[in-house]
């Protein structure tokens, strides 16, 4: 039988509270952020997960949720391993930018198509500006060619999909139980192809942070049940959060 | 060129501070402990260290220690490998017990014998003791006549080299710089074959808590120069500290 599969989202982080464009901007959590992820580990102690191994991204905001769960959970030994693969959607040239301000300058629609069409990437960053990923040494071990300088939700799955095909799959296959902690898009993009959902309807699907996704798999890996940990109306309240981030501003 | 090579003995522990034997057992960091993995975070990166991996055991005052120095360096995302093979020497029978107390109990010279000698292991843990690690999940995929009951330095050495022939020496050969947080025994390991030191003058070698030891390595992984970063008579002051644990307290 194969094993449980569990993602999580990075609790609140610094620029999720500033309302900026982080993509892979290494910015940490905030005090909520922190607080969301305790919450996390305490709910996984209590509903019994017992983890084999985790996977999270480069990037510390998903790193320390991880490391908070694991602490509250007392798993500090499970192995884990960080791939960029896991990382949020590179978003180019509009990192580092206030959503609110960006709607203003390029108009809702426009930042609409940005954020929320499948396939459309936002302005890339330039190949010599020093954000771009290339010039950082956490990558520096990566091909090149490798490296995006700005994703759609489209290429940010075809970097994910062989990670999960190389590294999640056997480890579920073989009946490990593993825990994901990631970013909204990443998450996403393993949510799409595990539910099938459509390139519209996963557009339109908010993660919620620090809100475990449980998925029991069969033998094909193939979905059977798929529940949000914990309770049903902070759940609602924290998808309509995230859904709300480009609200323009008084 | 090799890469450069970093050992570092975790902090202050719970045990260490109530005196107690601790071996494999899961004891947390005193706040002095996370204090002094700050201080060996904030000066490796003062001195401009940068690792390309991690490795650690699998008991969490290492594992806090490397996280505690990774964010303090701002190098969360680095590869973190933690095996069992670096675990602190396994106490035996002796886990838990006051160390000034087994002094009283057993005799000076029998205790130094189990603490100090090269070979003579502590009393072994009773193959059915709850305690016994085979019944710890961390160490349930590993085959269960490799998990000792009790460990003398001589067979620490043993299952602590194949993990550096396997693991540790490929990384340093291809360039790479390594940072190892473990414990007094399972460093004392790789010191004594880094060193060739003799199987007396090892046992009499302290490592202080804390204190980064830097080994620049020649194309055979031999030594070219050891030292320890930091303040002299702070790491002087350490290292006695750790040779006092067995004196009785009034």
């Amino acid at each position: 039988m194969p094993g449980k599969l569990v993602l999580i989202r990075h609790g609140q982080s610094t620029w999720n509270l500033e309302n900026l464009f982080t993509g892979w901007v290494d910015v940490d959590l905030t005090d909520q952020g922190l607080a969301e992820a305790r919450a996390a580990g305490r709910l996984l102690k209590t509903e019994g997960f017992a983890f084999d191994l985790a996977f999270t991204s480069v990037l510390k905001r998903a790193i320390r949720t991880l490391w908070v769960i694991l602490d509250e959970m007392d798993l500090m030994w499970l192995p884990v391993e960080r791939s960029w693969r896991l990382n949020e959607r590179h978003y180019g040239a509009l990192q580092g930018l206030d959503k609110a301000q960006t709607v203003h300058k390029h108009g809702a629609e426009q930042v609409k198509l940005w954020r929320r069409s499948y396939d459309v990437p936002p302005p890339p960053l330039p190949i010599d500006d020093p954000r771009h990923p290339r010039f950082e040494r956490r990558y520096a071990s990566l091909p090149p060619q490798e490296l995006p300088a700005a994703e759609s939700l489209k290429t940010t799955l075809d970097r994910v999909l062989p990670y999960w095909n190389s590294r999640l799959a056997p480890e579920l296959a073989a009946g490990r139980n593993v825990l994901v902690v990631a970013h909204g898009n990443s998450l996403r993009a393993l949510v799409k192809m595990l539910d099938g959902m459509s390139d519209t309807d996963i557009v339109e699907f908010n993660i919620p942070t620090g809100v475990p996704i449980h998925y029991e798999l069969d033998d094909a890996l193939k979905p059977v049940s798929r529940r949000f940990l914990g309770d049903p109306e902070a759940i609602k309240a924290a998808a309509d959060a995230v859904a709300k981030q480009t609200e323009t501003k008084k």
